[in-house]
């Protein structure tokens, strides 16, 4: 971390700041310029809050050099994590595929899905047995249940399931979840990050609304901190100025992640554009790109399809791009891209 | 609500949607224009989906016509909301001001600063206990402990204490607390406005980083539809392209919501600005815009100033923005702004 | 376009309203709700005014139906816009490669990368003479002289030649260029859309850093209404929060824009993000997702090269990816993504 | 500015940066770290282009120290700048109060308001003549003819008129104009800045629409560049998530730009908020907040009003809070705000 003194500092309160970084370990390197004198601080500065150091009256400005995440840092665990879920993984060159509904609504509706999806080559099912919704009066999930749904269902496909955990008191209830996804509206819920950190179960952690990269490491940094290693991360489109689209899917996400860390992408066509039309061209997209593997959903059709996402393919749209995804996956290994 | 319908909707489409709205007590206007079919929608639709609707295949766009929170609303509840705190009140004409440090530290340090700010014309006394932060590695707050200090400042002053929750798991803590605050970061934590929305004690909500205001009013919606209908609203600025303060304070948003809503309404320019020195010309111009009050990191400045926020006054600044915080509430009374 | 109207409406307001509708030849459907009248407008409602309407006192709310761009809607020209630049085209299955430098520095270094990226398959010279510069005192690009430069790489490789035009004044200047464009920051410089609307020239518009598909349309649309239809949509990233890349990269805009317009769209990955590291990847991703073409940064490596953009690839680096994007393109056909 | 290496940096790489530099006169202090070379670079360096020395292999980051604006930098120019314009002035302690329509109709029309603004106590006449619209079917405004209307306002009232120029083209037709207004789509049109620059009239430069306090005050630098000191910064809003209002306006601008730069600031509620009953309480409060002055969108109500903005006030609403605005300047003044 480099520190930028204002020019002619007072001299009691560069004392204090001197002692202070002294006291937690840091070694100070001073740099005297004509105009402004430098510190360049060595040692374990990832406990070092930025904004607090930049705001004191003789600072002129901190600029960290190295990222204040290190156990999701690419820097310190070079080689790519791979999270074994059930008989398959994330990550280490796997195409994961994570399908199924939106909301679990019946124990017929999510057997079906589960079914289809694993012919067509899904590697997970996903469902949500609890939903965030924006309004108290909307369908909230059917909870517990849900979950009791989707174990059924991986009873009779054999494909782990994936379902997202909203609070801490719902723990207990996850125990037999194969992963566990945390939602955009809490990736900074830092006691919630600090529990499920604490569990033998992988955690998929989906980006905030309009959350950085960095603030994202930082909540996968949370989990790992409590001694959870097996973090999936979840690139479900950020809010930009355009509606058209719910959210702006950042593939970008892929080739930087990569760099800055090692563990496994997940993309969400799905969430991301809230149209089912959209799902397809952009999932194959992100395999081009380099993604582990994708997050879609898909429901069966019944007459009361209406309390589906607009954002679902239909089984026999999902088979389709299950395929491309499949032969795109194939395809980029042979051209080295 | 209107729901536009595409040229040419697919007939049984059309006659599943109309069925499924009559089994939700909708009644529906049909109105058949050249290019166009529009369905008026009459009834209680909050708790009807846009984006499901809008997705369905007939649907060529949903728009709302009524809000679709009810008990935050001003049109069904044209009274302000005055929350009553101690022996002072939030809202109807008296001006709120809750100062203090932004972590508690010791019992010195919160004892000093309560007898300060009060001298000065402090309504409140806030402190955090609990502390969201990024890194796992930094600071997360006294705890408990923290709030047995503040309760001891309350009782050396008589200011009514203000501190944030994080989670279900310490309501318990917080039995005692004058105000809950529940932070920006968990504005979309249901769960949590759940809960809160069943205790007897006013909840503060800060404004999500990225909120708009019918979200924010959605998430005082649901601790309202949980019982608990003393709810203040807090804006603490957004997030935009802007590095130089750490988020945009956003005045516009007291007129707005004076408004759309009957809840009382705090500005935060210490948070929103993150520098000590922009503080007073925003909290002034919140005054003067019309702000219920104010909420004002202060700290006293021992030889460990470096912990306190780079946003804080110190007691002498706030002093004199106290003063000036008043006189210019009164002064607007005078010329009828 | 739906007009909603207050309970209520003032009487008189609304016949000005309704007269000054027919005044300009639009037939108003109204519809007699329980708590709202709702106007339904037929017609040509391109050039009413959403803003204006919504904003008077009897009305609570306006939607439009139609979109406000007409000659770049799909819907009314459901045939992809085929441009013809020299002998090749943009658009209808052909995959366009533009590449080239930044800026244009010398004969030498522009007819170097001009052989090269024609060997590795590039369609276009693409490079800059007149450079938006956000500071007075940075290079501002060689001008006039840089045209010159262009047009002598594509006489000696027979590459049409893409540059920036930024001002009126400058096209005289540009009569000869193969592809005028214009760049993000004139991506709502009305009166120069409508200058280069009077050319005979293909002009490819930028998208603006933090413009809607939408307003990017209504750049087209006043291009078009101009008389020129040769207009190529080029995405180069919005604006978000994120710092790690210049911009964010929004290949979303592929299938949207698909759905929306005829008009051919290039993907400029180089400026998106900043990075060099970063164009192989994501080039690849937006050949997958179905982009018509590329728009990438190459640069040779002389001694001088500090001057060339970070985001810059090298002229065997670009061979690699030119052979990957040509050979995606031809996959993507195959199985029918 | 600090250049940080990278670890190992390749050496023939670094010292073709080091002579790159030297050979622009900078001065390099070099200061060798454990993991990490740093290098202070002194000297003028407002030419060099962060990003480009940014993305070189060899470095790591680099961090500017001094802003890259001089000219309109508070450090080299402390005092305030105060433009003159006709008898009155912008900044040094007065009040500024632009007020007028958005678009000039007719001689009637904008006589009849500069009128009524003058005698509630305005000091300058804004009015359009050419209109930035998204629509190329829109009325793009009266062009000369509302320039010289303008003028007939100016002779019958004595205020100086604000207008805005979209186009280098228009320049011979402001020449007798008092303050040239540049629009926030043009904030970065970097000709037309040089162009106004050449001129001995003040510019008044709206912030662009997702502009950084950086980027518009390297716009007045251009400004300032070419010889004209006389600048206006005018805040509009910026666009955030927020749609109710049509943007968010940024009051912090005041004591930021107060430290940064020596330039007046001019607040503009009306186009900010889009909404007539948000002006007055945003008026008043960026008067508390210490702004040089307002821009305030006033009609007066003929049968046609419907042209007229939705964000005007009418001139009875427009005089009771002029009173409210120079009480409120007066009143900041007794109270040391």
């Amino acid at each position: 971390m480099i520190v930028i003194l204002k020019s002619n500092p007072d001299r009691d309160q560069l004392e204090r700041l001197i002692l202070w970084l002294q006291e937690r370990g840091i070694i100070i390197h001073t740099s005297i310029g004509k105009s402004h004198t430098i510190l360049g601080l060595v040692g374990d500065t990832s406990s070092l809050d930025v904004d607090l150091i930049a705001a004191l009256d003789i600072v002129e400005d901190v600029k960290r050099i190295q990222e204040p995440y290190k156990k999701a840092n690419r820097k310190f665990h070079p080689d790519d994590t791979v999270v074994k879920v059930g008989d398959t993984q994330v990550g280490g060159g796997t195409l994961t595929i994570m399908a199924g509904p939106c909301s679990v609504e019946s124990e017929e509706q999510v057997v079906e899905i589960a079914k289809a999806v694993k012919a067509s080559g899904a590697t997970m099912l996903r469902g949500g047995a609890f939903k965030p919704r924006t309004s108290p009066y909307s369908f909230q999930g059917m909870g517990a249940e849900g979950l009791d749904l989707l174990k059924i269902a991986r009873a009779e496909t054999g494909l782990p399931i994936v379902s997202e955990l909203m609070d801490i008191s719902q723990i207990p209830l996850f125990e037999d979840v194969d992963v566990i996804q945390i939602g955009a509206r809490n990736m900074q819920n830092f006691n919630l990050l600090k529990e499920v950190g604490k569990l033998n179960i992988p955690v998929m952690i989906k980006r905030g609304m309009s959350a950085t990269y960095e603030e994202w490491l930082m909540s996968a940094e949370y989990v790992m901190a409590s001694g959870n290693q097996n973090v999936i991360l979840c690139e479900r489109g950020v809010r930009t100025f355009e509606t058209y689209t719910r959210n702006t899917l950042d593939l970008a996400c892929i080739p930087v992640l990569r760099k800055l860390t090692h563990l496994p992408i997940i993309i969400d066509p799905s969430h991301a554009t809230g149209k089912a039309a959209l799902v397809p061209p952009l999932a194959v997209g992100a395999v081009a790109t380099g993604a582990d593997g994708l997050l879609i959903e898909v429901h069966n059709d019944p007459p009361h399809a209406l309390c589906d996402g607009p954002q679902s393919l239909r089984p026999e749209a999902f088979d389709t791009l299950a395929k491309q995804m499949v032969a795109t996956h194939q395809f980029m290994k042979t051209i080295g891209a």
